[in-house]
């Protein structure tokens, strides 16, 4: 089966924005059907452009997934084209249409003429609506090949490749068996250590595949099998993934959809522990993780992000004077916030960061990308320290997942001499 | 001057790899060329469909840039490709084995046989040395068009794009016509709206190409004109632009590649202000946004992630009576928050969020994605309140960009009232 993909948009072909939308679906088109996109296109959007592209792709492939195009304004082109292609007409959906009023009367926003060309589909094309927003899903059938016509929005994009292309490709798959995925989820192993860790484990795995996908500062290990049946295919899975687990230890924090915020907050629950956080150079990221989690007020108390000094000693009761003595960018002063903020906000748990994200910033002994994170349990507290390479975004997200794992394994090791040293219900005293 | 790329590589397409290097060249071409890429192909590493690719892209184009495939493995079949394409054979650059040898020999590694094969070029063709890698850059033309042969590697790519391949590019389009882009970036405004109130200006702009982007929830407007100079071109986007902002107004924020923290972040800077966040539901996105600008010490003091109602209390000095009474999502807690923040850090600005992220919560007064935005100047404090559609992750995001707009729009509002009223550098007082 021939799977391609187009994407349309000047703003991809300037510079401007990055297609972030196709890994999307090359990863779940080879994790769900097992098969990799052929080619992948992207136009502008210049009607001739887009005509000859869409004829182009109708006569040699079986599947193609078209992104972009598909709002309410004169440059969105894409299913004009598609039925111009096809040399059909555009009929205005009565469903599409009515999805698109209730949306804009939802919101209290006025319903413009413009609007109702997102209800225009090409005639005997299918329309799906879009629980994300106004432009349906157009399926269209063009001979043996069979177009998928998506909004680039990534939002609309993920929610409709995933409930609606993904099953229809399975369907259409003819696959001999059942395929299982298993996502084991690291932290602090470099991709390459991965692979090298692996590959004892290859000859006793043979029907299994190993993948390795780096999503920094994370590096994932899949494992794929297919087998006649399901319980087969996860049986081959599970027994790799126990070696796999005998190998990784700890640096495993999770799996498949899990995040290291949600994998944290339930290690916390698990034992009625809450936390805070006093940031610097993170200046928030590690808060908008734990509260991207829903449920997190069962863990998550609060976070400063504390910039400037005056907010280290307001909020974290930092002294000056330590500031003064050691510098900001000190395991002092981060052991001071993991502390401090622990006792402010009478949690269980404290993490600090302090450093220089850069592109300004640091000293001989602390140059730009160097961090101070501090972790206070009841158990007590530590600091490590990290020098992160690349520029102020990388220095500032690798700080935070740093952060997060550094109190998940201390939280996971610690376990029963924690529990036995303190109760975690009391309010924590001053170191 | 019609150019296009071509990148290949299986991982392109499989969802594991990014590809980085296109914007790159794209935002370089338009800016130093004021050339746009016609269209862009990604093909793996399958050698009928690199053959196939090379004949078309040369049927059709002035000029390709086709990057990867130039390493010493057998899967690196992009320069066999060329030649088979072009019906040339291939032949050994002496020169080109040379730097290879001195590379090797500069780093103790043996040379391969396998590392010969990145010395061949097609005949007719012409190598540049690479002074980042092995493999050169490869100039070879066919009929009109001239293909450039770079490494996929992003170091090797950028070195040969920008030293090389630019210059030539520059000295091919210098007779041809220059484009000039100019963004103007909006909250608040529909996207159908922006389209709406823009029609109107496109008789008097007709050299002029008005688009649309969406980046929700910001809504671009891109304003694109070519002319024989460089004069003519800004000439042109400038009288659009001017146009532009005075049907748009201050819902315009900034243009290019400003960001709204930016923005905000100079208005504060101008007046010598600073500010402080109290957030609830947002939960560090507004700190974290502020933090991402380099240089925001200049003018964020701090930011409370306030999850918990003790963090409130603590941290922004809302009083535990008015949580009780009005609930924690509510106006009057909000507005609490931004007072009580401005006033325990000392700045004169503060900014605050309280509402329903989903997907549980809410009641009938304030159902999920009602968000309550405060917002504490030096001339008052002000409450906005929003519903936002959506999954948690867009409420969130959306209640965190309106919050700072807000701000921005009460700093370019009240510019000339706030001044004269209070002197900003002031400790600010109680309200």
């Amino acid at each position: 089966m021939r799977v391609e993909t187009l994407c349309t948009g000047d703003e991809l072909l300037t510079g401007l924005t990055a297609d972030t939308n196709s890994r999307f679906f090359q990863t779940l088109l080879l994790d769900r059907c097992g098969l990799t996109v052929r080619r992948s296109t992207v136009v502008g959007d210049v009607r001739g452009d887009l005509i000859e592209v869409l004829d182009t792709l109708a006569a040699r492939c079986d599947v193609v997934l078209v992104s972009g195009g598909l709002g309410p304004t004169t440059d969105d082109l894409t299913i004009e084209c598609a039925a111009e292609a096809s040399g059909v007409g555009l009929v205005e959906d009565e469903r599409v249409l009515e999805h698109i009023r209730a949306r804009f009367a939802k919101r209290g926003i006025a319903l413009t003429p413009n609007n109702a060309r997102q209800a225009r589909v090409p005639v005997g094309a299918e329309a799906v609506l879009n629980a994300e927003g106004s432009a349906p899903l157009i399926i269209q059938r063009r001979g043996a090949c069979t177009f998928f016509f998506v909004p680039g929005v990534p939002r609309e994009y993920r929610h409709l490749v995933a409930t609606f292309v993904l099953p229809r490709l399975e369907a259409m798959v003819a696959r001999a068996g059942v395929t299982r995925l298993r996502i084991l989820k690291t932290m602090g192993v470099p991709e390459s250590h991965l692979d090298e860790k692996m590959r004892p484990l290859l000859p006793r795995h043979p029907k299994v595949t190993f993948g390795y996908r780096t999503h920094a500062p994370e590096n994932h290990l899949k494992l794929l099998a297919t087998a006649p049946d399901d319980a087969a295919a996860r049986q081959l899975v599970e027994a790799a993934e126990a070696d796999a687990r005998a190998v990784l230890g700890d640096t495993v924090f999770g799996v498949d959809d899990e995040t290291l915020a949600q994998v944290l907050g339930r290690a916390l629950l698990a034992r009625g522990w809450t936390m805070g956080v006093a940031e610097s150079c993170t200046g928030g990221l590690i808060s908008a993780a734990c509260t991207d989690v829903s449920g997190a007020s069962g863990w998550f108390v609060g976070g400063a992000a504390t910039y400037a000094v005056s907010a280290k000693t307001t909020w974290a009761k930092v002294p000056a004077a330590l500031v003064d003595t050691h510098g900001v960018v000190s395991a002092e002063v981060a052991e001071a916030m993991a502390v401090g903020v622990r006792e402010v906000l009478g949690t269980a748990c404290g993490l600090s960061t302090t450093g220089y994200a850069g592109p300004t910033g640091g000293d001989e002994k602390n140059p730009v990308g160097t961090v101070y994170l501090g972790v206070a349990t009841p158990a007590g507290v530590t600091v490590e320290r990290h020098v992160f390479g690349g520029d102020r975004e990388r220095v500032r997200s690798f700080a935070a997942a740093t952060a997060l794992d550094a109190l998940r394994r201390r939280l996971a090791v610690s376990e029963d001499t924690v529990s036995q040293m303190v109760d975690p219900k009391q309010q924590p005293k001053k170191k």
